[in-house]
């Protein structure tokens, strides 16, 4: 476990001197649409993301004891300071997975607290350290809330990790949630997606974000994705079948993945709204290959920081609402950020070992340009 | 259809002299709830209802010949005049039947036009006709509308009418439209409602409003139901098993009928709150014994009249919106006024002759207060 | 701690030696339809509950020490010794509530354990502690299960509990599976509806059944409820407005509970079926005067034991289906056995006192047979 | 109107000859997977389709009187004889448009007749037509059928036809539904898609088809689309940026199309599982470009020809349905069916000139062989 938190030491370090690793667009993948200053969701003003990251132990599975390739990403509408609720919406493509709070987002288009990931065993530990986080922040009634419905996604990773050995304890919730800050965010096998695969290559946590154009509003869109899906002959990156042309090194041939996909904008979209910004989503999933297998859990939420007054309990509350000629760009722009925060998780993980000695390869990086340059796709200038 | 027309100027003129015929609380059923001074969908400011009733021919039905006993009934939630759109949203408790354009009302949470009712078999010519008198209205650009996406609604009046026999024509649409008004609605066995039984009696067309305390904003909710549902035992009035106290004239004794029930407020609700809404009409049909058979198309529609901006278009628009506090006096009215819509719906219609000397007999009024004093329900001061 | 253990062994002798205390209608309450033997969930063969029931403290909340009345309660469709999977459906009235894992059933159709149900902030460690479980059962393979997500439920017990104490631990949701048996459920106070209120009366769990004719396949259908939700001027039973006549003794004015209804049954519904009889709970639950509050998580899972290849994953698996004539008496048995079920479980709770002096009052006895009396609904011969 | 029959007999002819027309894969645009014989929605046994094609009047639009291109297509699952229901599953991916019928899709996941789809203001007539078709039927009970809820879908083919003249009548629909047949398909600007406008190229109907392999039970999915989505810009087909690459010749440059996707199969699916193939369709089409934009009607059905005892009313029905590992293989197919079928649709749909001159260009068959060498994608054999 001391492992782990030097290395996510030596992370927020890296992050804090500027991201040295590049990104997709940096290997020269062409993109649709203008991202905004940090090609991030944290581009969203008052969005803040954090990670617990957890790796300890290597060889042959204990149950209960490693190896451990898990962790925790938190997403914080906006931020730790604010009680302010927001709006939004969800979408399951495919619901072999778990999205908790989703009942009450559908019934009051209100997403009341963090957006947690972790891997799909550890969701019920997660879930309740949120209330008690809650109940430990300053000004909190000394009785505790009232009732909280925590919003906590997963993905599975026990391809590399002891997932039935349930590694993930409060702390690390709490980790996650304290550590969050906006700025750049860490990408690859980090919090969440510490244990996860996407495409058969190393996967993991990917974000991306698009500017709207002024006339359009200029509204900034930011997705990010837990990523863990796909088989190896679907992938396509900006078109291109990369997975047909980088074949070695497949592990976990079967679909049994999941990707969620987290949408912020700082537009005026009502929980209606949101639910079609939610759908469009699948749509960017789409364009990296998937067909969304039987056994991932293609699970989406998308939410606005705009409307301070949305979870106004007395009276009514002023509401903006951002008009239907202005739903296409934010259309666009999630299908875009979607395409290219996917792409991004694969571009910035790394090769890791888990249990039993699995081996998960990361994307190459000179692959990826040679298949790009292939089908006379790839930005040279790079 | 001479008949039809002179029985409609007869219903016109009682209407405008005052609704003479004694309604479900006149009879001394108790009800809870303050209603609106209409006691009426009209209570609502700008919501305007017309009928158009088709009745010809008696004996053995001849396929396209008769008789006939149909009908379309309108309501206009901003009255002819206005072009605004309102908030919508709709739910499907059972859905044996048709309620054209929910897809759009699921999707953007707006309703374009009027809501229409009528026969199933005639959903069709009442859904173009609506496009058609749109564009026929003054102001209309010359080569029409760009597309629309008409609400009509259906409940099945084949026990009385040669429904097969396409009997309703666009120009009973444009009628049904033409004629809507604010004031009192007609009840029974008008419009839409014509051929249609309910709880093994005479139904059709009813409606109630609800009043909520000026404390909690003082808005007012209103019902229109077309009910043609439930079988006869299972018919309870007040908590009364009314069904069990009146055994006599049982007619269509399987429950193959249906009901739409149309909910409209000027409360400021959400698309997303106004499907809530539609959901507790559920509860006030629950309320008078029917549990949604099979063959029922049990579709509820509701919207709000507030918020002239819900279809701006261009940048955004200023909306108001009910806080949650504000929804149980809402949710109460909407079951209140629901359960007393279908009551009334029954106390109004009058015994009815159709097809194949099909009788559907009224509900005896004398009968419903006997079973409601034998159950110490009665209000006896009427 | 001990103290609820006692509670349980003493609740469990008399369950053995049969169920002393009254139901609903030993006291005269009249209800349609026909119960089957135990006139409870347990009516269908193979369905198992357990109860792990947790009380210990009184006098000022101290939070993470008590006072603790809370529980879990587990529902097995096919008891401990089965891996078969069921078919499922699922409905949210009022979705002020978790229920977690409804994702997978809404997209296949399953549900692939137990349901549990327990106090709001104990959802997590309660899913969690599902896969703890499988994990331990005689065969489960060393390293674990590939993933698996738990459907847990709740209500909120703050009025009486320490609920931000988090009271529940794996071990408790153990024993309410290790506890699971055919046979009679207790009713009332116990397991998760420790402490819960329902109509400003004490609330908890209650169950019913009702059998099929013969000519419609004999069916069974099995209801079983934790209700919390409801205030007291609300309440209706048989019709009768039981809330008006009982005013005393009012606790938790407002409507913040919520109700959790299970609907079991043999007959062979397919997962869209299973939505459909879903649905129909919130017809049971209006009959006794809810409206579904704002506040209340009111959600319904329905599922089949018929039909062992549901989860067959391999090939084609030979399915049974119940016909569309044959949904009618499926509907009536669960509006009825849903409506009894809360009856039952108002009269199987006694009057509790929690946290603060909170004290709950069991809805009396001799008070509803009074109410009923005066309505003329009372059965006297009890 | 003469000249819309003429056609019609032309296509008919060459369709028996043959289909001489390339068709996408003839020009050597990449697929993947293995097409049905047919590459049609026809290659599944039963499955019939019909077009009545209407086109007449040029040059400026006058309300009523044309120019006309517009027209009706019917697919019936089972062709004409067989009163047997089919399961099927919808969804919506952007709600902005009709399908009549699908309230009782989700209710009871039965598709009781044919698939319909004109212009949007033809929905209505198209409808009761379909009814009033039933009915003249032979062995029709003479008093007609009881309700009737017909699936009626739309796009909207105002930029080149006189759409608010309501140029389709019955006698249309009865055309497009008795000239059903196996066999090959007429695609592009025929039938319902006659006045269609695709990635603003000329679009209308297309069909694809894929067999699964042997080992996942050789079953065939088929897709039909009414392609009247998207910008110029948007299109990407195989991967490659076609509508970047085509920039002449734009009509219609916002995105206010439309497109229907219907989908047929022989696997043994139920209704929940054809509601998980529907939300497919959606990915095929992100596949082509879309984002699926707001003034989009993107509606999509699935429904399946196995179990011919679906819609057995009485006692109870023997079903298969295919296990959940069955199910990647007809996703697949699905997604890979549905972008070649539009892509089809726009590679057989020609120039047409309607209402006011408007000119929609066919797309080029030699730009898009262009497009795909430039980017190494063209197979070149052809």
């Amino acid at each position: 476990m001391k492992r782990c938190f030097a290395l996510m030491v030596l992370f927020t370090v890296t992050a804090a001197f500027g991201q040295t690793k590049p990104r997709a667009r940096d290997l020269g993948v062409p993109f649709e649409g203008i991202p905004g200053p940090l090609n991030a969701i944290t581009d969203i003003q008052g969005v803040e993301v954090g990670h617990s990251t957890i790796i300890s132990g290597e060889g042959t599975l204990k149950l209960g004891e490693g190896p451990v390739r898990t962790g925790v990403t938190a997403i914080l509408p906006r931020g730790r300071q604010s009680d302010l609720l927001v709006f939004a919406g969800w979408f399951s493509l495919n619901g072999n997975g778990e999205m908790t709070g989703t009942t009450w987002i559908e019934e009051a288009g209100l997403l009341e607290g963090p957006v947690m990931i972790t891997n799909t065993h550890s969701v019920g530990v997660v879930r309740d350290a949120v209330i008690a986080w809650k109940i430990r922040q300053p000004g909190s009634p000394a009785a505790g809330f009232a009732w909280s419905l925590p919003v906590v996604a997963e993905t599975y990773d026990g391809y590399l990790n002891d997932t039935n050995g349930f590694h993930v304890k409060e702390t690390h919730a709490f980790e996650a949630l304290d550590s969050a800050r906006s700025g750049p965010v860490q990408e690859g096998g980090v919090g969440g997606g510490t244990g996860m695969v996407c495409y058969s290559f190393k996967g993991g946590i990917g974000t991306a974000s698009r500017k709207v154009a002024q006339s359009a509003g200029g509204y900034t869109v930011g997705v990010l994705v837990q990523a863990n899906h796909g088989t190896r002959s679907q992938l396509r990156i900006a078109g291109v079948p990369v997975g047909l042309e980088i074949t070695e090194g497949v592990s976990r041939p079967k679909d049994e993945g999941s990707i969620i996909i987290v949408v912020a904008t700082d537009a005026p979209l009502l929980p209606h709204q949101l639910k079609r910004v939610a759908r469009r989503a699948a749509l960017g999933l789409a364009r990296t290959g998937s067909t969304s297998g039987n056994g991932s859990g293609d699970i989406f939420i998308a939410f606005s920081t705009a409307n301070p007054e949305a979870g106004k309990n007395s009276g009514t509350a002023s509401i903006s609402m951002l008009g239907q000629d202005g739903m296409n760009p934010i259309f666009d722009a999630t299908v875009q950020a979607t395409e290219e925060a996917i792409v991004n998780a694969l571009v910035a993980a790394e090769t890791m070992t888990g249990r039993d000695g699995h081996t998960v390869i990361a994307l190459p990086h000179e692959g990826l340009r040679a298949a790009l340059r292939k089908y006379n796709r790839l930005i040279e200038k790079k």
